[in-house]
Formats: structure tokens, sequence, C-alpha cells
């Protein structure tokens, strides 16, 4: 077992990673940028190590100096959290050369599911479903057609130019095809000079929903069941639950067993997450793979009793899993608690918390770094707690998330709390009935006071 | 179900109580001596009424001003908490008498239970082991003689009118019953005045293992396994755990089926605690009944994923029960953190807590109505948080106890935390291997730097 970790990240999950590494008896060192001096990992840790100035790239990306924190201070082995370094295969391929223990995926592994074209080409291979689509640009509105109706409809075309929605266009039936391809051709080659087009299978209503996957250095992998994290912004995930609302006991056994076996097809090292879109239908398709634990991660913990932070140390040692797939026995809600203002498009909040009341008791945690009287700094992420509520059902984790929001009060910055407060009385969100397009229709009540 | 409930406490139990409330979607009451008025239980109840000064018996014993909140208020029921009035029969009967449903066990129930010597006559009836024991007073050595043969040695022999260990003697072989006996009688004769003597089976090496139950309004009851105690300092607990290090399934079963009897026997209505001690062979025998919640539930809720309050409050409102027992899926210690200072013979230490550092994450639950700037009262009981620490095996519970109590910062007061510290290192503690004794010979480390 490694005797000292070294922790490469900030924040909440810092703290999350170097709890887990005391209670298995593990030596840690934290790293952190000028503007962290006060947080929580540095007053934790063992030792405590400074490696730059406030901006990411002189600090928590700045791979040099993380190496040369872990040699002067004799760590084994460096957990990279997630974000920054995580998924990083230079820094996992520079830490292995040094000898120290990157506690993630190989570089290759990276590699391979870090680019999406990459990962999708792969996933087929190991015949998991990825959503159907164009191998590469299309040679006009003809061979549209026979793909369309190859994949069937709803398909998206799609300039490969694209952005912003511009040369983008959602086909329903045959008959629409062909006028809609002209206007997203004439569009794309207006707004980029380039009227290339690809064609993917349009996923009506589709839900995100991910398996949790854990695989050792043996081949062998086994899947934590799944996350809902449909109620997103911008591709931000702002709360997440498991099970899903949408789940049944079939779809939860296929999904698992597409996750597994694209594990085992890379020979997967460590914990992970394949990423899926699931239609109304209950279809479901490859989206992506994180080789890295997950800020939604403690959800998966709640129901299935493991900690999940042990599971990547135990692997990254060594231990070899036993295969057998682990089922949600309660359900649990998380709200990520940001400094944003959500009156004001969430921008961030950063500054001063000058008073603080935690939520507890039966079937609350909270994972957090802040405490009162401690300063956001404005350089990084603005998450600055994960509040957790289980339940032997989803009304009773609600119900309890309610009382636990009540309950939660920051002074001195803007939050996210008055969002959830009013996620958790919306009829969609309380009948578990929402996709990925539910913030689009989401309206805040302004005049909420807090 | 109720509407609204009057909450008759204060402190975390009280806290306790509104959280579960909240979640059940019932109107809470909080009540409150003038003391208390910055208290968090005050602040997010529904309602809040001051019942009178400081001292609890003008405010939290005063039955007839929490009897006027209770009208004033419209509260359908009274939750009485731990402590206080929740085993006094005679406010239970002024609860019913005023329409207001006690939630609790019945003034008989209460009464039958609450005298010790009724209790354990009540026991004998329903078959329930109890320390065996002469019936009343000896009639001299020889009477003496013949009833330790029959229980068998070791014995204790106690003075009726003792006190402080005076004219106690324990006896261990029938060769030195009569010269025990003789120098009892006169140590008992100097000091009180009264040679009486009873006698009773001497328990080895007893340890102090509580079973929880819960009866419905029907008859029929069920246990929720048990809570090991045996860590106390002049019978006041330190800290729980369950599963007991000391329990077998089978030793599980006959104290269950046991505690099950007793509570069946009498009908019991509501959650209540068996208290048993075990000897070192594993037997066991009834010490008495607690008719209430206890401070040490959350460790039963923790590992048979039930929230006890919950289950008072649908019991109190005529929910029927199942009679399945429940065993514990996880290990789970509470730790108790008083306001008092263990290096100075556990003296209270009231006054302004100035910074404050709960801890959290995975296996972590705080139960507390502290907070940054909170003063503690002189007025009450010491306990100002719970910390309750949960895993699959009591090694990872203890770590995590561990890695929490180091997270745990309190500032203004002194607290037990440097005790509880010390105590997760001390062998015997480690080793599952205590007993009610175990405090007489822990020595603190005047040392500790904390």
């Amino acid at each position: 077992m490694f005797k000292k970790i070294l922790i490469a990240n900030r924040g909440e999950i810092a703290m999350r990673i170097l709890r887990t590494c005391k209670e298995m008896g593990i030596k840690t060192v934290a790293v952190y940028s000028t503007a962290d001096k006060d947080s929580l990992h540095v007053r934790f840790a063992d030792e405590a190590v400074c490696i730059g100035p406030p901006a990411s790239k002189d600090s928590y990306l700045k791979i040099s100096n993380i190496i040369a924190a872990a040699e002067i201070t004799n760590a084994d082995a460096i957990h990279p959290g997630y974000g920054f370094l995580s998924e990083n295969s230079n820094f996992s391929r520079i830490c292995q050369e040094n000898g120290i223990k990157f506690i993630g995926a190989t570089p290759d592994q990276i590699d391979r599911m870090g680019d999406k074209a990459n990962a999708k080409a792969t996933m087929k291979e190991a015949g998991v479903p990825c959503v159907p689509g164009s191998e590469g640009l299309i040679d006009g509105y003809e061979q549209a057609a026979v793909l369309a109706a190859e994949m069937g409809y709803p398909v998206m075309i799609k300039a490969t130019a694209g952005g912003g929605g511009k040369g983008m266009r959602g086909v329903w039936k045959a008959e629409d095809l062909h006028e809609l391809w002209d206007s997203a051709v004439q569009e794309a080659t207006a707004a980029f000079g380039n009227g290339g087009m690809y064609m993917e299978k349009l996923i009506v209503e589709p839900r995100h929903i991910e398996i949790q996957i854990a695989g050792d250095q043996y081949g062998k992998a086994c899947h934590l069941s799944e996350r809902d994290c449909s109620v997103q912004r911008r591709n931000q995930k702002l709360t997440e639950e498991t099970p899903s609302p949408f789940m049944t006991d079939e779809l939860r056994e296929k999904m698992g067993a597409a996750a597994v076996k694209a594990a085992e097809y890379i020979a997967y090292e460590g914990v992970g997450t394949i990423e899926f879109l699931v239609d109304k239908d209950r279809n479901f398709y490859f989206m992506e793979m994180n080789t890295r634990i997950q800020v939604e991660h403690p959800i998966t913990e709640q129901v299935v009793d493991y900690d999940l932070i042990r599971e990547q140390i135990l692997l990254a040692s060594g231990t070899a899993i036993s295969g057998i797939n682990y089922l949600p026995k309660l359900h649990s809600i998380e709200c990520r608690i940001n400094a944003e203002d959500p009156f004001n498009d969430f921008r961030p909040s950063p500054g001063k918390i000058t008073e603080l009341n935690i939520p507890g008791g039966h079937g609350i945690r909270v994972d957090t770094h802040v405490y009162s009287g401690y300063t956001i700094p404005s350089n990084y992420d603005s998450m600055i707690a994960k509040l957790i509520t289980t339940a032997q059902t989803r009304e009773e984790a609600i119900a309890k998330m309610k009382r636990a929001l009540e309950e939660f009060y920051i002074e001195g910055v803007k939050t996210t709390i008055p969002f959830h407060r009013q996620l958790m009385e919306n009829p969609d969100y309380l009948a578990g009935n929402y996709t990925t397009k539910f913030m689009e229709d989401f309206v805040m009540d302004n005049k909420f006071n807090y």
C-alpha cells in the first residue's frame, strides 16, 4: 500500500481524498496556490507545498511543480481528483516515468477515451451502442437521404465547421429533408465558408444517465449502477440522483452490462464513468467516458455503502475486484452549492463567507472545504459544497433535501441554494419527469426571498 | 397524521425532532426558556413560544406552561424528546386529558417501568431474565448462605441503607461468606445505623448492552438490534456502538426475543429501550427500561436505515408494525461531544463558542444545535453535539471517528473531543475489550496538546 499520497487538486475534492487517506493510515501531501493558503485541505494534510501563484496554469496545471513537490516530499503516489490534470495523459505518463503511481487511468487509456471520435470508434468496436451517424462528411443530399432512411428519423444534420446552432437542423420526416438540407448548407457556407455536413440520429427527449464502473489491473470490471445527471445548464450539472427515476431493472442490467463491456474492452484500470444518452423509448447511446472520479460520486457511495476514493486507491495498489455489480439499496440526491447568483445568469460570486450554517442530522452528508470566514477565490470553479441526502425512497430524499436547504445558509456571497429550493418544488422535477432540456424551460422566481 | 407537533425539549434533540417533522410535512412549535432564545431549534421551528426563565423547573419541566403553549398554538401532539418530561407519567396523562397526543408511552406504561422494583417484578412475570437476588431483606447469615448456594457464586451483599460502596461486599466463594457478611453488617450499622442486608448475583465483567424496540398500539413489537454503551463514567455514557463487539448472532437472537417479549407483555406503545447487563459468559439480565427515545438512537438509525423519530411519530399516529426485526447492516459509533473539561474531572465548561469546524464527508453524521457564536448556557446538560460515524466494519468506523475528531474543533469552551481522541487509540477499546469498569482504569494523558 502507498505510504504517502500527494493530492494534486484543491477545494472539496482535495478534502475528500485527504479524508480517505487519513482513514486508511496513508500520509498526505497537499499542494496549493497562493490563493488557497487558507483552505482546509492545506490545514489538515500532513504536509503542504505551495506550487505557484493563483492562475491554474502556473500552479494546479503546472506539471513540473507538482512532480517536484512529490519528489521533495517523497510521495509514492499522486491522486489527481477531477478537473485540472486528472485526464491529462501526459501527466499520467510523467508520473509513471518518475516512479510515482498515478491514481487513475493509464496514459493509453486516457488517450484512447479522451478524444471523442477515438472513444466512439473504440466503443463501436467493443459493441457498445453509440449514436448512429455518418462516418465523416456526406456527399450531398442524395447520400443524406439514404443514410437517414437507414438510421431512421428523426435525424440531425450538422455543419462540420458549426457552432452556436448555425448550420444545424433537426429533421423529423423524409419529405422535409431536401429543403432543410439546402438551407443548412447555405447557412453554413455563409457563416463559416464551409458547407461540409455530417449527420447523426436525433435523440428525442434525451436523459443524461451515466454508469459508475471500476476496473482492476487484471482486466476485470464491475459497475456500481447509474446516476441521472439530466438537470444541466449549458452542460454543467446542477443536481444528480441515483437511482434514476427513469430507470428500470431491465435497462440497468443492459446499460450496466454495456458499461462493463466497455471497461473490459480497454482493460480499464481504476474507477470511471460511462456517460450515456437515453431516449424516451429507453434506447441508450454512448456519449463519453470520464477516466477519473466524478463530482457526483458521493450519491453512488451513499446507495452502495462503498467509499469510491478508497476503492480507487485499492485498485491503484493492485487489489483485484470480484466482478460483482452493486445495486442501489437507497435513494440519494446531490445538490451542487456554487458561489453563483442564480438570479443573475448564474454569474460567479466569489468573496468572503461571513456566516455559515451547514445542515446536519439523519441522512445528510456535506462535502465542503469552506468555513465561516473563508474567502472564495475568483480563480477557480465556483463549487463550494455538495449537499447530499439519502433515504429509503426518492420522496424522502427530496423531503430531506428541502429541509437541509432550509437550514443551509451562507452569507457574504450569492449561492445556488435558492435555485435548488425552487427546483425541489418544481412539479416536473418532483415527478421525476425531466430531460437534458429541463433547464431551458425552468424559470426562477425572481421574487424569491432569501 | 398530526398537523402540528410541539417539541417539549431543547438542544440537539429539539433540532432532531424538528428535522423529521419538517421532512414529514408536519408543522412544528418550539418552546424555549429565556436562556435558549438564540438556539437553532427556535430559529427553524414554524412557531416558537417562550415558556419561562432558565431554571428547568420553571420552563422545560413546567407542565402548565407547556400545555398552555400547545393550546395557544393548536398543536395536536407533543414530542417530549429525552430527559425533562419524557418519562413523566403525570405529563403523559395531562396531555391525554387535554386531547393532545403524547408521542411516547402511555401513563400506565411509564408508571410500570419507571420504578425499578416495579419494572423488575413485571419483567420477572414476563419471563425476562433479571439479576437474581433476595426478595427483600435477609434474615441473617444462615439464610444468606442458602440463597448464595441457590443463585451461585459470586454474589454481592448490599446494605439496604447503603451508598458509596459502604456495607457492600463481593463474595466469590462460600468459605468467605461468613466473615464478609459480618464485616458488612458491622460497617452498615456503624455508617447508617441500619444493618439490614440484601443479596444479588454479582455480574462479572458486566457490559451494558441495550436493545432498541418498537411497539404499536395493537400489541405487536419488534427489535432493532443492540447498542453497546459500556463506556460510561459515573453512569453517564460517553460513547456507544452497534453492533456490540461482544455480540454473537445467537446472543442477539436471544436478547432480541427477550426484549420483544418484555415489550409485548406490557403492550408497549412507541419506541423504547431495554437495558441489559451481560456477563462475561454472555448471560444477560434485565436492568431497566427507558420508555422514550435515547440520546444514542442515531447509531441504530445508521445501521438499519430507519429514522426512529419518524417511526415514533408513525406509531403514535396508529401505524401498525410488521413484527420483522432489524439486523445491523453496517457498523456505527457515536461520540458524545460535551462542553466539559476531560482534564479536570469532566467539569462543565459553558460559554461562548468563538470558532467551530464541524467534520463532514463520507460516513459522518453530526447532530447539534450549536454554531459559531453560540453561547452554551450553564443551566442544562453539557452535551453540545453527537458525532456519529458509519462504515462497513468496526475498524473503518473507528478510522473515520479518528479523522472526524481531528477535523472537529471548537474554540471558546473545553470539550470532550480530546478524551475521545485518546479513547480511539486505547488498545482495549480498539480490541472491543471493555466493560462498564473500563473508565475506572482509563487514564487521560494530561500532556495531550489540543
